[in-house]
């Protein structure tokens, strides 16, 4: 298996309303295990056009992967149309019809009959469980050892099922020269034309390379080496050259989000946080609890917009919003100390600033925003200036208020 | 005009590097001038991949538009292939020319030979400036009385270029009958099933249609209605029946959020608003502060994980605690009541519930959740219940206590 095509269906792709992202975090993993996407096509929810996409994925790949269309209202039609593209009755898998039954009888949701037709499958077709969602996949070989594979549009449904069951049997079908080996690092703190810089001097052999991803406020570099004879030696002489050069911008590896390794981090040191948010309004704390068990190190977080609230609940005095301001250092280390002795944490963490798109002024314009960090004996206030829209700034300043925190926590 | 294919050009489009934002921005606006764009091929900088999209594209199509491989590097082959495909030669533009060399001397970049690349077009082409970059792209009239146009892969560049030169061309290709009427519903507390069955009633002559989409926790049902007699009349007419069989499910029309609804109708009361979050971590708070603005409305969020803390911030008794647990009516009641007093904001709501992945037990599973919301003179409870993971379970806390929250003030 070598050569791959995806489709991706649905009216909303070809009229414009969203962004196909499927297509990409498809290809991105077909990348990386060694197989090459000739293609990508996106048609509406017709049958014409699906037929269409299908003759031509069959003529131009070996491995067909679709999503979206396998819901249960009438514009969903792709199963329908893999059957007959390929000859194929639709057989009731009763496996998948019951699941199907049970799950929408203990939500207590109620039971309609076009429901049932997401236990519909090509006949032969092998099912691609679907966690996430009532939709399962299918898997189907079809001829001349070509395989097509459906799953579900929903991009988190469409993660787990690729993940879980389409990459493992993608990994046990190409060969094993063909496999890549790979690894992606977490980066903060550099843009991507001086990352591209930095790490300029590498040189690299064919089958091996770099590629950026910036994806705001996250930048990534993925290292490949495919193919070669001392494959695993030159994996890891790369990786300890790209770390030589670039260490103190690494915050993680893989998949690894920056709330994940602070959560790592303060739970070796078996430390608490709490956070105190004026300008980014909740978005610290959201990222840092949607790690599952952050409860125990995450004690309590406030959200404290108006300087009413900065003094009630974090006992930042009055005269100091009034000497220095809300966003100032003064108000930062205040907010942080008091913060951190109401909720008798080890460590706070405070941010105030202008997310704008109003409020800001010559001296402070939109995006200027000051972190603190408190500790027992110790805090710091750090200014840093964002550029953008208000969502944009918000975004930037959690990711540089939680990886400061990050490298202040490594020091002690 | 009536049938487009949109071709997007770049290996690192099919390697998964990046997401292609250009086809659903050309394709959002051809659907608006009334074309219909019959299918998006993705392909990477291959000559024999983008004759194989060009074939394609000219035999579904009447008007094709590509984007990207402009420049001027090696790996930069689109005007070279489109020529080669429709038997053009390659001409050089000496207004171009001109303009290249006097835009690298102004700016004092250094000139080399592969820049005069773009100024070479098939023959017979018409320029499409880019005022923003160095690659202008190009418009072919080509057999049967089709045509094709080529516009800079670089975003900000291809949609200056598409608003300036070439939609004022569409719309000077099509026809009056052609222009479509579009409307979307956003709606919360149906699932895509139910909501489905309740609008198949609805009778509907060609050209019109609805589509639905669920990108969770919302989900949307977008009515169009192109050509006809009586388009206007017809366009209203199926609206007012949709808003008769669904009224008390939407929460807004286009592209509004949940949060821009709820925030305008707190502006319009006047009200002010405090939230308590445990389960849902500071996502609410995140939500209402995205909105600009918002802090003319918003007082001050709470993310109160811990007992003490609910205690400490939210003078929840704990007794309450020890009796009802924190999952609990009792609890959420006294969250929302205590921040309330304690923020003197007119209306708090209080989330408190079980997001898992541990946590649950048999009576109070993880997904169990309470929602509180406190007036001066009065306060309520609901208990909910959700489904997936921790993050899912999240968002969908965040859409159903904040559609409540909507609900619970038109109201009064």
């Amino acid at each position: 298996m070598e050569k791959a095509v995806i489709i991706s269906t649905g009216e909303e792709l070809v009229t414009g309303r969203v962004v196909d992202t499927n297509s990409t975090y498809i290809a991105d993993q077909l990348f990386a295990s060694g197989v090459e996407v000739v293609a990508v096509l996106k048609v509406g929810d017709s049958r014409e056009r699906l037929l269409w996409a299908l003759r031509e994925a069959t003529d131009l790949g070996d491995l067909i992967i679709g999503t979206g269309g396998l819901g249960p209202t009438a514009d969903d039609i792709s199963t329908a149309v893999v059957a007959e593209f390929f000859g194929r009755k639709l057989t009731l898998d009763e496996e998948v019809a019951q699941g199907l039954k049970h799950r929408f009888e203990s939500r207590g949701y109620p039971w309609t009959p076009n429901n049932l037709k997401q236990a519909f499958f090509p006949e032969g077709a092998e099912i691609v469980p679907n966690p996430l969602g009532t939709a399962p996949g299918f898997r189907l070989r079809v001829r001349e050892q070509k395989a097509i594979i459906w799953l579900s549009g929903v991009p988190k449904e469409m993660k787990l099922m690729l993940k879980q069951t389409v990459l493992p049997w993608v990994a046990g079908h190409i060969q094993e020269a063909q496999a890549v080996l790979q690894c992606t690092f977490k980066i903060h703190g550099l843009t991507e034309s001086r990352l591209d810089d930095i790490v300029a001097p590498i040189l690299f052999n064919e089958g091996e390379g770099l590629a950026f991803r910036a994806h705001y406020p996250d930048l990534s570099l993925r290292l490949t080496v495919r193919g070669g004879i001392n494959k695993e030696a030159r994996f890891q002489e790369l990786k300890r050259r790209i770390r030589e050069l670039i260490l103190p911008y690494i915050y993680g590896e893989g998949d690894e989000t920056l709330e994940e390794v602070l959560g790592k981090l303060l739970r070796e040191k078996g430390w608490t946080l709490a956070l105190a948010e004026s300008c980014t309004g909740g978005a610290i704390s959201h990222r840092i609890t949607k790690v599952a068990g952050s409860s125990t190190y995450f004690k309590c977080g406030a959200v404290t917009y108006s300087n009413e609230s900065k003094i009630q609940f974090l006992q930042v005095k009055n005269s100091t919003l009034q000497r220095y301001g809300a966003v100032s250092r003064e108000t930062a280390l205040e907010m942080a100390q008091g913060l951190r002795r109401a909720a008798e944490a080890d460590i706070a963490l405070s941010v105030t600033g202008i997310a704008g798109p109003t409020g800001g002024t010559p001296e402070k314009p939109v995006g200027t925003v000051w972190v603190g960090i408190a500790f027992q004996e110790q805090s710091e206030a750090r200014l840093f200036h964002f550029y953008g829209d208000r969502e944009h700034i918000i975004l930037g300043t959690s990711q540089a208020a939680l990886n400061w925190l990050r490298l202040t926590l490594l020091k002690r």
